[in-house]
C-alpha cells in the first residue's frame, strides 16, 4: 500500500548525506551508516535492552549515535532510517505488534524514531528485510527477480520478492510457512498447534531432539543446534536421526516454496545454517532425491536454485538501508 | 514479461467490437463472447477434438465460428482473443508445451490462432485464467486484491491473484501445488515422487481410492468422486474414511495457501467441488480445527476467507476474455 510521503531530505546537499539501517534483534542490535551510492561508512553493533519500552528505544537510538561516530557523521546528515524487528509491523503507522523477543505488545517504533531523529523512517518484519537485502546482494552476483529466503534460527520463516518486489500479503503475514502443518500428529508447536514446521527444524526445537538423545559434555543450556550438526558429523547415531529428519523438512519446506511461488532462488539462512557444509549438504541430498523422483522436480529443484547466505553478509541491515530508498515505503515523515 | 504489442484493432468503431474467451479442456472446448464492456453476447460449447494438432484446430475455430453465430457478428468484429490451456504455457511467444490432455508436447497455438483470426491472441494456463475470471467475479461482490483459487479436478494446482495481478512465476509454474509433497511416504503420484497432494485429493485418485474399498452399482469406469461423497453422505464407513483423508489434506492446502501468499479469499472449484456442501463441509470442519489450535490459526483461517465457485460460473471462458483486456498479456499481434 502506497502513502503520500515526503521525498528523502537533504540538510546540505552533503555527498555525505547519510542512510541507517538497523537490524533489530532479541539479543543485539546491528547499525550499517551508508552514503547515497550505498557505500559503507560505519558499522556498530551492541546488545538489545528488552528490559523496558523506554530502555529499549535508549538502546535503539544509542546504536544509531555510535553508528554515526563511526561514520564521523552528524545526526542531521541522516535522511533517512530502515529498522528491521522481530515482529508484525503496521507498514502504514510504523508500529511494531507481537514482537515478544523485544518484550513489546505493541510500540509505536517508526514514529518514535522518526520524531527522535526529524527523518523517514521505514520498519519491516526482520526476515522480509533481510529478503530485501538479499535480493540486492544476489542482484551484484548474478541478476534473479525472484527469491525466497528462508530463515531458520529461533524462528522459521520467508521473505519472499516477486519481480523485484517485496512479497506481503494481505497482512503482512506472507511467507510465515514457520507454522505450516508438516505432520498433523507431529510434536506440539509452541504456537499451540501440532507438528509446524517451525516445531522440528528451528535451532530450539533441534536442540530440544537432541538433549533428550545425545549426552553432551557442555551444560545443557549452552547446547546450541551446531552441537548437534558436529555430533552427526563425528558419526553419532541419534544426531544422525536429527539432522536427517530436519533435513527432509527444510528440504519440503524448499520444494513448497520453490512450487509455490516459482522462484528463482531459494537462498538459506538464520542460525541454524551457521552449521554451513553440514547444514547444507543433506539438505542438497534430499533435494536430489526429489529430482530422481520425477520430470517436474528435476526441472523445478535444481541445486543451483539452492544458495546459502554468507555468515559474513548481514542480510538485515542492508535490507534497512535498501528499505529507506524504496520509493513507497518511507512511511513515517519526520 | 512486458512485451511491445499493437494496442487493441478496431475494425469499425462498433460498439459490437466483440472480445472472444476460450477455456480448452481435454474433453470440451467452452466459448464465449462478450462486447467491450463485458456484456455477453454469445456462448457455445462442443466437444475438443484430440486426435490429432489439425482436428484439434479444427476444432478450436470452430468454436469461434460457432459463438460468433451466437454473437449475430463476424469474424473482422473481433478484437482480442484469450484462450485457456491445460498445460505449460510460454507467455511470449503463445506455445503450448505439456498438454497432454491436449494431446500436444509443443504447438505454436497462440500464432495459429491469432493468424487465421488476424487479431492479437494470448494464451495462458487453464487454472490461472479461471484464477483471473474469479478475481473479477470477486470483485462483484466484495473487492479483495489477491485471492488463490484451488482447482481440484483431473489435476490439482492453483492460480494466484496478488495486488490484482496473476502470479506466474520464473517459469510460469507458480501455483503448481498439486506435486507438493504431503506425505512422504504416501501413494506414487502420476508424477513419479511418492505421496503428492495430487496423488491423494484429485478426482481420479478419489477414484482409485474408493473402487478398491467400495461396492458401486454401476460400472467401475463410470464412478467419479461425486459417487464417493454420496456413498460417504449415505454413511458408507470406507467413503467417509476417504472422505475425510481427502478433506484433511485439502485443508492443509488452504493453510498452505493462506500462509505462503497471505490471500484474503481461497475460492475452490474444479470437478471434485462439483460435490458442493458434501465437499465443503468436512473441509470447513478441518480447518475449525486448525483454528481452535493457534491463535495464529484463529486469526488467519477464518471460515469467511474459505468461497466455492458456483458452478453455473465459468471462470475460465470470462478468465479469457478479461485475459484479452490486460495491456501487457497481448501477446501475440495478428
Amino acid at each position: 500500500m502506497k502513502i503520500a510521503t515526503a521525498p528523502l531530505r537533504s540538510t546540505n546537499g552533503s555527498s555525505r548525506d547519510l542512510l541507517i539501517g538497523l537490524d533489530i534483534g532479541g539479543t543485539k542490535i546491528e547499525a550499517l551508516a551508508v552514503d547515497q551510492n550505498f557505500i559503507t561508512l560505519g558499522r556498530f553493533n551492541h546488545l538489545t535492552d528488552t528490559s523496558s519500552p523506554e530502555n529499549f528505544i535508549a538502546s535503539v537510538t544509542d546504536a544509531i549515535y555510535q553508528v554515526l561516530n563511526q561514520a564521523h557523521a552528524m545526526p542531521s546528515q541522516i535522511i533517512g532510517i530502515g529498522i528491521g524487528i522481530p515482529g508484525q509491523v503496521n507498514e502504514k503507522t510504523g508500529e511494531v505488534r507481537l514482537a515478544a523477543n523485544l518484550n513489546l505488545t505493541t510500540y509505536p517504533l517508526g514514529e518514535t524514531i522518526s520524531a527522535i531523529f526529524n527523518v523517514p523512517t521505514s520498519i519491516e518484519n526482520d526476515v522480509r528485510l533481510a529478503a530485501i537485502g538479499i535480493y540486492h546482494w544476489q542482484k551484484m552476483n548474478k541478476p534473479v527477480e525472484s527469491i525466497a529466503y528462508l530463515s531458520i534460527g529461533t524462528g522459521v520463516a520467508a521473505g519472499v520478492i516477486i519481480n523485484g518486489r517485496l512479497l506481503r500479503g494481505s497482512h503482512g503475514m506472507a511467507g510465515e510457512i514457520g507454522h505450516i502443518t508438516v505432520d498433523p500428529n507431529g510434536v506440539l508447536c509452541n504456537c499451540g498447534a501440532r507438528g509446524c514446521l517451525e516445531a522440528i527444524v528451528s535451532g530450539p526445537a533441534i536442540v530440544q531432539q537432541a538433549i533428550n538423545a545425545i549426552q553432551f559434555n557442555i551444560p545443557l543450556n549452552e547446547v546450541h543446534a551446531g552441537h548437534v550438526y558436529r555430533a552427526a558429523a563425528d558419526r553419532n547415531p541419534s544426531a544422525q536421526v536429527i539432522v536427517q529428519r530436519v533435513s527432509d523438512n527444510i528440504s519440503r519446506a524448499i520444494q513448497w516454496l520453490i512450487m509455490t511461488y516459482d522462484v528463482d532462488r531459494v537462498v538459506l539462512g538464520g542460525g541454524v545454517s551457521g552449521a554451513g557444509t553440514a547444514f547444507l549438504t543433506p539438505i542438497l541430498s534430499a533435494l536430489a532425491n526429489y529430482r530422481a523422483q520425477s520430470d517436474l522436480f528435476a526441472a523445478m529443484l535444481q541445486e543451483s536454485k539452492i544458495v546459502l547466505l554468507p555468515t559474513g553478509y548481514n542480510a538485515g541491515t542492508w535490507g534497512a538501508v535498501y528499505l529507506t530508498n524504496e520509493g513507497d515505503r518511507q512511511l513515517i515523515k519526520g
